[in-house]
């Protein structure tokens, strides 16, 4: 385990204090630059309206106290040789990093175009926010950063995610106190619980009180001192405070401070290495109160600027109407004496450059923000040992989740010595049934452990915490930075992520196409506790909508699995686990279910990922009468007991059960790479007879994949209709008509040629159906025909 | 302003503690028979298994204490004749809320077949988690419940929307320690700073550190002394700690406590009620430290069991296999002495039954609970009178959301005495128009407030935070009590709030068949900064996605607007106000747009839902060559820019305009209550000609909407296909093929007849398409041509 040195504490030399200040002015304007100009990059001539961009994008408020912590850190990291990537939380600051990034090299290492120079700054501004060029916040087209910042609340949890099993990484990350208002950041500073200074790195959170939102002042910077210094340390901080607006004397206290900070940081991991983890420290944290907006227009057209929620986004923005804003303008820009920075050439001056970091300690540069570079495949075992024996389908049960969760086990231990995989989930690792994981690590806690907590430590890779918001943010954390996991869940509470998973997912499509940027595990969830076996949770558990928002997404980055059973889950999981640049979700049960496929059946069927199952159809060497399509373990288990019915009442009925594990397939092959061809399509569902199709989630989604399918006119679709509440098992799929009996009903309403018996049929599945409503009233449970039902043929 | 009077804290003579403790134990022992019981209710035959339920559903860990909490405020209600309603965070614990309701009387007088008798109180333990019967969470079935509890976090937001403008109000709110770990209860303790207590009524969160979740010991429980109350210091509360696990103790503790906290709520009442506002004050807060599963079995088979996390669900679950257990139950229920608590009929003695409240004042009789009870409709200005003058459709501009928001300003105005209308955003107000109300109220805040701040005081009735959930969060409390408002949001970062959308949703559909629920307003959303003017932001802020989330839910609670101007905007939000019990989501645009229609076509078009614009179209008298449909305000501009080019390339073109007001106009009657007809639609869309349509988010969801229409195999639609960047206005839609020029290219592919002069157009698109793309990269704006378009014919 490493150990740091620690250097004493210094404060700055006027030479020091004079270079950082340059250095700072300097990525401030270059930041102005980019939301401002397009040409007459350094102010060589006068400012003329026609060197102002037309339309001006971007937000200047939070720049300034970006611009200040990069500089500081890039002293901090040639001082005590760091190893420190940048998160920025308020990542409309875009300009800010995109500055420092320039200025220290990278920038122009990724992007050769926008060189060090005077035609290169020229670039460097014009392509700021503007067509064809770069977006306005930091992005994944920013060297360095693994957090877009677009949408706000989640630059904590990135920093930890990134911080868990680094030891040699510090995660400077620079909290908004907009963003601090947001429940998921709110909740983020408990990530300190979870960090184990012995294994893991260190996170300083930098929370910058500029005071300021859009229109309003912000919670935090309201609060006296007291209640602020209070609510830190209850977080279970330290905080320092750095408050000023005087630029000296900010620049003395905030590296005098940082110093005080990193000796801080180094002694806390020193002694958890040295001596073993004993007790969680009080983690060191950072609030930086400076004035939203520092050095820009203080006073415009009479009103204060500078300081002020008008600072927020573009300070001058009239500057063809009124003349005078281009004259403000042009002061702000000279203001920060562009002429003492960039020597003639336009290059940053050499005294400047030489107080950035070099090679990969560069922030910009640090391999840890490009995670695919450091990203090691994970060991796995063959998931074929997992097999659960399928003697026959459909008469053995098992829990597919458990099983997975077996699996998962071995991969974890065999990864123990990389330290490289985590599982996460909502204090559900053993509702979800991944019990065994916990047989080889333990869940991670550096709270006080009592002895009849259960398999907790501080050692442990199991990350539980009731948070969906805190485990998906610390898991994308943990995969930008090169690593492994998965993360289980409720299926009904992921909605709570949705936007989290939107932004990931924008940031794996923009990530696909940027040269520099590598591969990163995928992401992969198991959804569990699903909609069809919440009965016992009721209506607030019911929600398999999930699916329908992932689909949404760039279908290059999306793949949405439903594993039948144990193998053929477990044949995807291991599929999941090697994949690279992916949202992969699964969907599958943790209750005892009937299993169907043997592992060669269920690797063929995965591979395949639609499939007839013949051992289940009687249509051999003809076309069916009627096709049984099924997805999700519960509407497979109806459509073969529907099946089986079928059977009994009508012998010479040609049933085709076709099976969907990997859902994509149903769009065509023109929208998603993983979609059929329309023949392949019709060879399984055939052109013209009627398709009764039983699906996991919210029917419609089957019809916006297969609309275009020849056959989609046929095609009719049972799912969940948003019925439910606590009932049993197979009341939530009667409540639904999803059911093994309504499933019969619908084949007997499609298929015309079932004669005088359909009658006789249609009679003795409403007595059906009105015994199971009396026998769940009366006893609470199912009918044991129905929960003793097995696959006989 | 009421003032409510203050009494002196008083702790427990050794009556009342018997009683309370008597009363304490009633509750806790109906708790457990609802988990358990199917029969021998009140014991008076040994117990048997085939007493006992086939399947044991609940959550018995937290109920002892949300018992205990009601029970104490059944007498602090009585002692200060307190006007309380009971949100109970922990809503797993439903046994618990449906006990006490049950004591004090309310449970059998929504539900008179649940009588206070023996045969009553044999069908109260029946029903819990069973088929047929009530959820085994707090419910919209409870009585007194405003608060589902099903999904965890939102318990402190529900209960200060309640209060708001609620002055003689005073929510009791228990936080379990397992939610506080959730973002948006993380969060949720700042919501103190928009309270005033001059005007709005009292919360009391009760953090109850019962110590487990499921599986896991909770953060809070583990923090250590200092920093537990350094956190709620921190957060702005004056903590007070009542702690033990001997019920006398606790409950000589926790009266005395509360006594002493009504009267510190009390006095601040008075001092800001009297005096005015001056600082927000330090409110009372609760820690309540009690062990998990509390009474229940200490040790099942040598393993602890209370004050564990595995007392966290039902402790005693293997009764048919193991009869011990039943014993330990058997026991377990004897512990609580039934027969010295209930009479020979099965009723709570006199004695006890004394301790509750009466009438109105019991928490589950609180009118305050079923808000539509309390519900007065708003006062509403007419809204023709704030009509945008539109002499000739498409020719002059208005900022639709602005003029909405004057409308909304005098909705504020004309209720200000009443004080039931709040409008909510995440620190977007004035950045989605709604400037104009700030003109009659200011934002809400009880930070000091500087002389640069913009409308803000203690006395605003806009909540502004940056927080979608805390937004939402509130908005459902008020409305769930009885108020009205409207919440305006980016649309891309609405996702944050999917799954308590979910939640609510649920609830509304619930609530619809419970006789004695009363309607509520709807909820109303304004979805503006949408997916196609998000050209400033970038990618992250791109995102139509919450349509299809909001769509999957029951038809009968759910409507979609997207009105394509200012008028027919006005038109929708009327309606929205005045509609109850539904979902209302608006999507418009807040940058200065076309206007299409005056007033008296706007109510004729929003009336109609759908249309043909007769103004646009040159099909009269016959039928069309080509349908354009067009959904949303940005796709009817590029529906009618290309309907002009088709004009002018293709004169004997016959094109039909197609409006859509109302989605849901587009799905069949039969799925949703504001369907069209089959032959209503066939009329509109022709059941032969092609169908461009262009819509405003994901293109699937209008096939998704109309598969089953005649015409859907002619059905072409554009959308947001997930293309996006920071760019200009208009490159968004040509991204997304969603512009004029690909529209005049989709009607050239699909309609034969169009002769020679469609390959010379062909080719003057994909001019205009290069010239856009140079233009742009070079100006950084769009073509004049394109900026600048108007509606001539």
């Amino acid at each position: 385990m490493t150990v740091i040195p620690v250097k004493q504490t210094a404060s700055l030399t006027a030479e020091e204090l004079r270079k950082m200040q340059a250095y700072w002015q300097a990525a401030n304007y270059l930041s102005v630059g980019q939301i401002y100009l397009l040409d007459n990059p350094l102010l060589r001539e006068p400012l003329k309206l026609e060197h102002v961009k037309p339309r001006l994008l971007g937000h200047w408020g939070t720049t300034p106290g970006l611009n200040l912590i990069y500089v500081h850190f890039n002293r901090l990291i040639k001082r005590h040789d760091l190893n420190v990537i940048y998160v920025a939380g308020p990542g409309h600051g875009g300009p800010g990093l995109v500055a420092n990034t320039y200025l220290e090299g990278t920038y122009s290492e990724f992007y050769p175009n926008i060189s060090q120079d005077l035609e290169g700054m020229k670039l460097l501004f014009k392509q700021f926010s503007f067509p064809g060029g770069i977006p306005s916040h930091v992005a994944p087209e920013t060297p360095g950063s693994i957090h877009e910042g677009g949408e706000l609340g989640y630059a904590l949890l990135h920093a930890y995610g990134a911080a868990f099993d680094n030891p040699d990484l510090l995660v400077c990350c620079v909290v908004g106190d907009g963003e601090a208002e947001t429940g998921a950041l709110a909740t983020s500073w408990h990530s300190n619980k979870f960090l184990n200074p012995a294994r893991d790195g260190a996170v300083l959170p930098i929370l910058h009180l500029n005071g300021y939102k859009i229109a309003n002042p912000t919670i935090l910077a309201r609060l006296d001192q007291e209640e602020l210094e209070a609510l830190f340390v209850g977080y279970g901080y330290k905080p320092y405070f750095v408050e000023g607006d005087d630029p000296e004397t900010v620049h003395q206290l905030l590296a005098g401070t940082l110093d005080t900070i990193v000796a801080e940081i180094k002694t806390i991991q020193q002694d958890a290495r040295i001596n073993g983890f004993s007790k969680r420290p009080r983690h060191p944290m950072l609030i930086l109160r400076t004035p939203k907006g520092w050095t820009g227009p203080k006073i415009v057209d009479g009103i204060p600027v500078e300081n002020t929620f008008r600072s927020h986004q573009v300070p001058l923005a009239e500057l063809a109407s009124q003349p005078e804003h281009l004259k403000l303008l042009e002061d702000w820009l000279r203001s920060y004496q562009p002429e003492k920075l960039f020597d003639q050439t336009g290059k940053l001056i050499e005294e400047l450059a030489e107080l950035a970091p070099q090679g990969d300690r560069r922030m910009g540069a640090n391999p840890h923000a490009n995670g695919g570079l450091l990203l090691k495949d994970l060991k796995l075992p063959n998931f074929r040992d997992y097999a659960v024996e399928v003697p026959n389908p459909g008469t053995t049960t098992a829990e597919s989740t458990r099983i997975m969760g077996q699996f998962l086990r071995d991969v974890m231990k065999l990864n123990l010595d990389r330290q490289n995989f985590r599982v996460m989930s909502p204090d559900e690792n053993n509702s979800n049934r991944w019990n065994a994981i916990l047989e080889v690590i333990d869940r991670v806690s550096t709270a006080e452990i009592l002895p009849t907590d259960d398999h907790l430590s501080p050692d442990g890779r199991v990350i539980e915490v009731l948070s969906e918001q805190m485990c998906q943010g610390w898991l994308e954390g943990y995969l930008l930075t090169g690593r492994h996991g998965f993360f289980s869940c409720y299926e009904a509470f992921i909605h709570i992520i949705d936007s989290m998973f939107n932004q990931h997912a924008k940031w794996l499509k923009v990530t696909r196409h940027i040269p520099w940027r590598r591969s990163i595990a995928s992401l992969n969830y198991l959804l569990t506790s699903h909609v069809w076996r919440q009965d016992h949770n009721g209506f607030s558990h019911q929600d398999p909508g999930f699916i329908d928002h992932v689909v949404n997404k760039k279908a290059d980055v999306i793949r949405v699995y439903l594993p039948p059973d144990a193998n053929t889950l477990l044949s995807v999981t291991d599929h999941c686990l090697r994949s690279r640049h992916y949202v992969n979700l699964i969907i599958a049960g943790k209750q005892p279910e009937l299993q169907w496929l043997d592992m060669e059946s269920a690797i063929k069927h995965c591979t395949a990922g639609i499939g007839i199952w013949e051992w289940a159809s009687n249509d051999r060497g003809s076309e069916p009468d009627v096709v049984m399509g099924c997805a999700g373990d519960v509407p497979t288990l109806e459509t073969l007991a529907a099946v089986d019915l079928l059977r009994q009442h009508f012998p010479d009925l040609k049933v085709r059960v076709v099976n969907v594990v990997d859902l994509m397939k149903l769009q065509p092959e023109e929208e998603h790479p993983h979609g059929l061809s329309h023949k392949e399509f019709d060879t399984i569902f055939t052109t013209d007879k009627p398709i009764v199709f039983a699906y996991h989630g919210y029917p419609w989604l089957i019809h916006r994949l297969t609309y275009r399918r020849t056959n989609h006119k046929n095609l009719h679709v049972r799912g969940y209709k948003e019925e439910g509440t606590t009932t049993t098992p197979f009341d939530m799929v009667v409540l639904n008509d999803l059911d093994r009996f309504h499933l019969v009903l619908d084949v007997i309403d499609r298929v015309p040629k079932l004669g005088y018996t359909a009658a006789y049929t249609q009679q003795f599945i409403r007595d059906k159906l009105i015994e199971h409503r009396q026998y769940i009233t009366q006893y609470g449970e199912d009918m044991p025909e129905i929960r003793n039902w097995k696959w006989q043929h």
